[in-house]
């Protein structure tokens, strides 16, 4: 792949993606967001308190200057959602993108003051004609297991087609699938609400709940995420896939999952002022659930799971009244809980 | 609830029911399938092996008389799928069944001779006026949690919307949620083909592989299982429901399941033959396989994890060159993999 990779951020997942991409000492540089992380990367290849024993590849440049260019050009944004705005704001490109340029946003979230998706954010900052080349990257992709090997299959999505499949060329390995998506809202809010999901999945587990539970919960937290989707204009069909159920799984279940850690101690009895007072690196899920409550009301939409998390959250709600509430509330045919009152996915 | 329940089956399932069910010392009755088992269960109110630690309450008489009599009466399938035949043969029922009765159905398997379904193989062999009288229980529910009271959420299905009530009033408890379906086929498919998957991702787990491959496998394993489900009459969404996806989250991320553990170990390099001789319960996914391999090739679909899994499990197959192949086909888009081939649902 000719072309230059730019990588902002240097998180768990700015560095497995650099190691990943790097073929040579010219094709991949990273730009770590803070000067700390500047030096521990200079010094030692290594950022230990988000991806612990992973080194950066030798061929892998660290920059500072975010005046970037190549033919083609890649950007890859890998900082917490709430930090894409102002990152992207500064990053300097050619006016007019060379062929199969992309810009690849990697983070999860909506942005909490404007309820806007990562793309929406990325469109209002880079130049106008910038906007076709924007691609989503998403799907059950934990950093510390793509730095390992571990087999993971991921999608990017991008109203631009061509541009997905730049994207989809520039990541393809053989441990690390991609597929292409054209449905960029349901591909980000698939990414970004599982987050509120994971925290009731840790709450239930600090309870001391089990398998059972988690399962319905997930299926049922699954169900109000694609009917928030597809009233802000979402295919149905999306959140069955790899960046709707997928990664709400693989993210209910790990242990590296830092929205499930919070929930775990939520359902524990901790305060979430404690909890995030004691944590380095950021639980999106949190500012999330009260975008998705937000936008729940919108686009008056029912989010029962969301809702509660929201109170346990803010409002001082205690973990196993909210949880049992959930689970008693009265009993229906299944098919007025998951998908039945959803419209009939649009057509492609 | 008046009326009289009988369980046949004195395996986890067995006693976790009848726990949940008794009220008074008429009201539940339990059936062990051996002398073993009964007499366990008489001297001591434990069977160890299935279910370590939980006693049978005292007010659960133990039966070895399969006439059963009673208005309501409800007659619960707990055995393994492949006893189902033969027991539910044994059973006398009055000839015509007193209002509200239900025969509830809780094995998950495909008959292999005949390919099935349990509700099928019941039709066999009651008597006629019974057969809208058949329930099945499905969905996210390990025994072993029930027993200890973990929030649970189940379904209940019949083609007969009245019975399926009348067992949801039976069966709903406090921290027991139970919901209508009348998706027959969907509910039965999607509690017996998840252990195929279970088995998978069991594989993965032997194989060392992480969460970013288990949020991949069993999406595209629940897709597979639509897909043959739609071909043989289920509607699309029982699949993102309960007794579809909720069912194979739990099962794939147990400790107690024992198709999971099947797999696990094939994929730490055992032999099927090894593993099997050292298990007292059944896996009931080594036959399902087999099963939903013939369905897959008699409804001529698709479905490349099943047949990885039959290959591992009856041809000798090395399980991680199977699991690569699953992950490194030719990339296409996502809507080429998961629910897209799909037709769309029917109506109820």
């Amino acid at each position: 792949m000719p072309g230059k990779v730019t990588v902002l951020g240097s998180g768990s997942w700015g560095l497995a993606l650099s190691n990943l991409l790097v073929t040579d000492p010219s094709s991949v540089s990273i730009w770590p967001p803070t000067s700390e992380e500047k030096r521990l990367l200079t010094t030692s290849r290594e950022n230990p308190a988000a991806l612990p024993g992973v080194r950066l590849a030798s061929d892998v440049a660290i920059c500072d200057d975010l005046t970037v260019r190549g033919a083609p050009l890649h950007v890859i944004l890998a900082v917490p959602s709430h930090a894409v705005r102002a990152v992207a704001s500064r990053v300097s490109l050619p006016p007019e993108p060379p062929s199969d340029s992309t810009i690849i946003c990697a983070a999860k979230g909506i942005e909490t003051d404007t309820l806007k998706r990562m793309s929406e954010v990325l469109k209002d900052v880079l130049p106008a004609a910038w906007s076709s080349r924007i691609v989503i990257l998403s799907g059950p992709s934990h950093a510390e297991e793509v730095a390992r090997g571990i087999p993971t299959a991921i999608v990017v999505a991008s109203s631009n087609v061509e541009a997905a499949k730049a994207a989809q060329a520039l990541l393809a390995h053989e441990r690390f699938r991609v597929y292409v998506s054209d449905d960029v809202v349901g591909v980000e809010l698939g990414g970004a609400l599982k987050n509120i999901i994971a925290i009731a999945a840790g709450i239930t587990d600090g309870l001391g709940y089990g398998d059972n539970t988690k399962g319905a919960l997930l299926t049922r937290g699954m169900v109000e995420i694609a009917r928030l989707g597809v009233a802000m204009g979402a295919r149905e069909r999306t959140f069955a896939g790899l960046t709707g159920i997928g990664d709400l799984i693989t993210t209910c279940i790990s242990r590296h999952s830092r929205n499930r850690y919070v929930g775990q101690e939520l359902g524990k009895g901790r305060t979430l002022e404690s909890i995030l007072g004691g944590m380095t690196m950021v639980a999106e899920g949190v500012r999330t659930t009260r975008a998705a409550r937000a936008l729940a009301e919108k686009y008056q939409v029912s989010m029962p799971i969301t809702v509660q998390v929201n109170k346990i959250l803010f409002e001082g709600q205690p973990p196993e009244q909210a949880m049992l509430e959930l689970m008693l509330r009265d009993p229906k045919t299944e098919d007025g809980i998951p998908l039945s009152h959803l419209k009939e996915p649009k057509s492609p």
